[in-house]
């Protein structure tokens, strides 16, 4: 499809009365405007959060409908009985779809929130800081022990799938389970943190199986919510994600 | 004036083509609804960078009118010299009109990014980690000279009328010029930062004369740009203030 047949259908979704969410299943084709794109969707339709219009509302804590991972990230902390106001949050990542979003989420919740990103110096001090750290940069097992303080929280973002026996066996050295499963596909899938970081951690969210699985039901929680809003049962929380 | 007659006089304002730019002058009166007030300016004359669309497409870096104050913090830093990429910047604040925004402008330019506020714990601790320092609470002197490292980049935005001579003294006793001035006008205006904090400052704005000034000038640079941008000499910037 050209950009111009994406947006003729995203037009036609939007005037669709029985047409709750809309969302456009990244990536598309590089011959698209996917801004373009993304920003033709109806706001109140947008069950992904990312229309500026959603991220502007966020970002004031009006959110109306909030990204669905970092909504996830919220989620699994206040499940967890995770207190958030108050601790110092360090999101590794600075992503319209997660890192800045999370970001803003964590400090409606109260947490003293530092955003780091590939240009951070001395990354591993600042890490090492957080009582919360929400790793989402995309690298397989980029945060490694050493940047984890005991017992901190650690939400890791990342979904990296690797084949090479070497990262393997960086990675997953003497874990029997994984490497039955890594001999059988041929890849298994790491977050951002190595797996070691985890042993320190005070809890955390394992990959695959944690974030993940929390995205999804955020979305379906959007889409609810996207509708009870254009039926006008609410329109905006006061808080972030809820 | 009632929300109602404010709602139509900003639709006025919004319909004029003549018109460029709109502000409301805050604060509002109690009886107004200050929010759907500022949500009815149409965007594009939004020279004040608050509203959600406005708020939303600075956060994706996609800055069309970035909020006046932050503008101003980024326009002092880059004329200054100051580089801002890889520094540690740290914002106590997390106002909409100054902290958040100017945390998304720092983080733009490739900073690493800590937001403060009343919920954050040890604030000394942290604000002692600031390469470049933001001072947006609105309480005089509130950062003492202890929070602040030698040599960073202070910058103050706060602007405090005091009266009372037993806070002047603690800002400013012995300073011959400042006993003057208030001696004669019973009152000065001190920053949120405390004027001994200074001091230690690498290099910092002064209250008066500093950040204070840059707000109007942005204004009115945001103004020339909702002007350009309707005539489609341009649309957006790819990075935050310019």
């Amino acid at each position: 499809m050209t950009t111009a047949e994406l947006l003729e259908l995203v037009a036609s979704l939007n005037a669709r009365d029985e047409i709750d969410g809309i969302l456009i299943q990244l990536p598309l084709p590089a011959h698209v405007d996917v801004k373009t794109v993304l920003d033709a969707i109806l706001p109140a339709k947008d069950v992904d959060g990312l229309h500026p219009v959603n991220a502007g509302l966020l970002q004031a804590g009006r959110t109306a409908l909030a990204p669905c991972t970092p909504a996830g990230v919220i989620e699994i902390l206040k499940r967890s009985g995770i207190s958030i106001s108050g601790q110092h949050a360090v999101v590794v990542g600075r992503s319209d779809l997660v890192g800045k979003p999370a970001a803003m989420l964590l400090l409606h919740q109260n947490a003293t929130v530092t955003i780091c990103h590939s240009k951070t110096r001395n990354l591993g001090e600042v890490t090492r800081q957080a009582d919360i750290l929400v790793a989402a940069i995309g690298r397989a097992g980029f945060i490694t022990p050493e940047m984890v303080k005991p017992g901190a929280t650690v939400i890791d973002v990342g979904i990296n799938r690797i084949t090479d026996p070497t990262e393997f066996a960086r990675f997953f050295a003497g874990n029997a389970k994984r490497e039955a499963a890594f001999a059988k596909n041929g890849s298994t899938l790491v977050g951002d943190v190595h797996p070691r970081g985890f042993e320190l951690a005070g809890a955390y969210t394992p990959v695959p199986g944690g974030v993940g699985l929390l995205t999804t039901a955020m979305l379906m929680a959007n889409t609810v919510r996207a509708a009870k809003m254009r039926r006008g049962v609410f329109v905006f929380s006061s808080k972030g994600a809820e």
